[in-house]
């Protein structure tokens, strides 16, 4: 009998394994888009991506999956699967479901939506008209709540925005994100009013030299090696490449990031090389047994961010990392930043300053971007508030949580492209992979209190190493709730990451 | 009853869509591995192309295709198709049935044992140690054969080797590349000949000078613009890129080509980037209402090696090209080619030397590289000869043919990578396209007498015109036989190409 089961779960992780495979196929298809493809391929490449996803569907619905999954999950025999086959098992069943039950005409008028809408918003955007964007926005929401309420059976979540952020950070919930993202706001708004009110100011002047790109490609190697994201050996698993918007994408061995180098502005590329390395050392360094597994990919989307914010903002703000980098920097630079001291310079990329621009927000404004538009798509999935209504409600809250006046819908509602792109949930996984890398970090200086002068020498290994152990290597073997839980010992929890926040801004602002 | 038949017809047409725009997501993969990809990615690189192959033979051999097949292929209605219709599904047959008729498992065989085929290729070529090579060849061209005997029953042709050649050049036949190829060999040994004892001799000297790499990349965008392959403007179609054995892949508006920069040796890239130059705009300027069909590709290996002749050496190492792109080329490389001179260079790159390296031989020279090649794999493929007695047979053809003693296998039958790759039937191609451009030179002379003049002028406008209107438009509408035919009105003929290669070398060498 076990026999047969085994078999059987064998068939099944093959069908897993050729999804893994395609979608890793498909990675390369889409960097080669961002990066290398002739500019004049682009609509043959629609027609390449289309079709791969159209395979990538019917694999994932294979009914033969459904088969040996009801097979499967029949008792007695289910229980004597491993955890490891189980959580392989409820991932594959997830899905399986998630796509089945999804019809395929609403997939396809989304997604065909969805380029209308993508399209619409660039030329509103560029008109600043959110008249012109509006009734586009209103039907793609119209069918994603259509989508939502499907997913809200199959997940049985309480609302159909839970079943959205389902899809992002598994489990999670509205009312949850609400509780931890008010406390975050608190803290958040006493830690700027602090700065604000705090002696010492930081000088940016620093940041505004002109580095040639060149240099700064040389800077973002020295900087991936820094945290041993490999990019230059016989046996890298990386790459750094070009594109408008950075990103990370790729499989295990096949890691590659993107940055945008910008001559008057070479912290840019600085912290965007940092922070898309943070999220592929978390892809390459899940336990390799797993690899063609369902466990095998990262727990969620707010722990990617957790890992990328980690080494942006913890690790690559910290004034630890310049103690070492900045020689470094130098070296590579010349005299052009040979004026760069130390604290002035650590001050100054640490400046905390209320603006429009969530993508140009620093590390402590941040969160109350994202909690602004957190709370939009909240009430806008539960029909408290209307597509009409988005730049009004926008507007307000910026004045309110932030301070800031808009004066367009371009540099307001309009400035991401989320929406126009159908990610919604999505937003929320920013501020908790902050919250994350909190409680992360509090757990980590448990057991490596000597990291940051450890780290002031240029030793980044034992931190690489604390965390493949306590974050990356354990994949998507677990929720997030249960993942945090398991590295910290505690819930998700607000505190760790204000506390690290308070110690830090106080000590660079002195209040 | 015609709407049905119109139906079925897009039915099917939109299979064939599927499978090639598969194919062109497959190119990128490929290209991707030999350029971009970082090394640690090897494994899973070959997970990915195996899987897609495998998608790929299953859209091929899709049941439907057959009974869409049956329906459409049947009298009288089949006979209300145009003569474009026709074809296409002429083409989706012909796939279909070689595709069905080959067993998955011996297919399978072949790939596996291509793969080991090559490995240890590889490793005996470094030996010098054919023995080593030996079993494993002989393993792959006994499933070779199995697989030539279904094809030749499929295809009807005369023998298994003929049905190898077919999937290269199709209908052609070992019979008619004996006879023309006899007649090749006669024209190309007197050539030879003649030049050994001719008065002037070219000075290789030149060739020497130390070029570095980025100063030839640039000179390799110059050439490309020369030819009117485009791979800068913002509209590009095209790129060049890097790779140990330069390579052309893609499809209609993104087409690739790769090559090689030798610091010693800077003819080398500018050769091979006029070849696949050459390659890439035949694959741009097929019909562009034919793309996503299956006349929408090129007519066969054949004359794709036409056309990357064509330009490699009937403009790439003409003088008139050298008129325009000498100046050009000091331009570009300063100081270090200022000692160039025009007959002298061209006299130069245009040397005849017997050799025993292919990939390294002269204009006339190679010809014969590709007979003997030929003439082999002919008498293994009719059982004349075994797989022991490759070597000998070699050496003795080499010394017969060439005049060149083979001092050890790895410069001898093991320099090729085809044999372990399986291309049995591939060979031929190389110098049937020579053979084709010397046909087309001969018509394009009569359409463009002045196409020389206007050469030295930089002006490759009308000959590219003149091609793309001749050949590269037909894409895949006729068999190799019938497009020359098309083209220029006669059979398969030697003539054109010898008396084009007397013309030159009678001046170059003063004979």
């Amino acid at each position: 009998m076990m026999e047969t089961m085994q078999t059987r779960y064998k068939k099944l992780m093959e069908k897993a394994k050729n999804l893994l495979v395609l979608q890793s196929a498909e990675y390369i298809i889409h960097w080669d888009m961002e990066t290398m493809m002739p500019p004049k391929a682009i609509k043959l490449r629609s027609q390449q991506l289309s079709l791969l996803s159209r395979i990538e569907h019917r694999m994932s619905t294979d009914p033969e999956i459904g088969t040996l999954l009801q097979e499967i999950t029949r008792r007695p025999q289910y229980d004597k699967l491993d955890e490891i086959e189980k959580r392989n098992v409820y991932l594959i069943k997830k899905n399986y479901d998630e796509q089945t039950r999804l019809p395929e005409d609403l997939v396809a008028e989304i997604a065909k939506q969805r380029a209308i809408t993508v399209d619409v918003w660039k030329k509103a955007k560029a008109a600043k008209d959110f008249s012109m964007f509006r009734p586009e926005l209103e039907k793609l929401v119209e069918l994603e709540k259509k989508a939502a309420e499907i997913l809200m059976e199959v997940k049985e979540t309480a609302t159909p925005y839970d079943a959205l952020i389902d899809i992002y950070e598994p489990k999670m919930t509205a009312k949850t994100i609400t509780k931890v993202f008010d406390e975050l706001r608190e803290g958040l708004v006493s830690i700027i009013k602090k700065c604000e009110t705090a002696p010492k100011k930081p000088d940016t002047s620093i940041l505004k030299h002109k580095i040639p790109i060149d240099i700064q490609r040389q800077i973002a190697k020295a900087l991936a090696e820094a945290v041993e994201y490999d990019v230059t050996s016989k046996e890298a698993g990386g790459r750094i490449d070009e594109t408008e918007h950075p990103f990370t994408n790729g499989y295990y061995d096949d890691v590659r990031i993107t940055t945008h180098y910008h001559e008057d502005n070479f912290t840019s590329s600085i912290f965007s090389v940092l922070h898309e390395a943070g999220h592929a050392i978390y892809e390459q360094n899940l336990s390799p047994e797993w690899m063609y597994q369902p466990i095998g990919t990262g727990c969620s989307s707010g722990f990617h961010e957790s890992q990328s914010r980690f080494v942006e903002n913890i690790i690559g703000r910290s004034r630890e990392f310049w103690v070492y980098f900045i020689p470094k920097l130098k070296k590579i630079a010349g005299n052009v930043l040979a004026d760069v001291e130390l604290d002035p310079f650590v001050h100054a990329i640490n400046q905390v300053k209320p603006s429009k621009i969530r993508v140009e927000a620093d590390e402590v404004t941040y969160g109350l971007h994202i909690i602004i538009r957190f709370n939009i798509e909240r009430d806008l999935f539960a029909d408290k508030i209307i597509v009409k209504e988005l730049p009004e409600v926008w507007n307000q809250k910026y004045k309110e949580y932030l301070g800031i006046k808009i004066e367009n819908d371009s540099e307001g509602v309009m400035q991401d492209t989320h929406w126009a792109s159908c990610l919604y949930g999505y937003f929320p996984s920013y501020a908790l992979g902050n919250i994350y890398s909190g409680q992360i970090l509090a757990a980590m200086e448990k057991d490596l209190p000597g990291w940051r002068k450890q780290l002031a020498k240029g030793n980044f290994k034992n931190i690489k190493k604390w965390l493949v152990k306590n974050v990356h290597t354990h994949g998507n073997l677990y929720d997030p709730a249960d993942l945090i839980k398991k590295i910290t010992g505690k819930e998700l929890n607000v505190k760790p990451y204000l506390n690290y926040l308070n110690d830090k801004y106080s000590k660079l602002y002195g209040f």
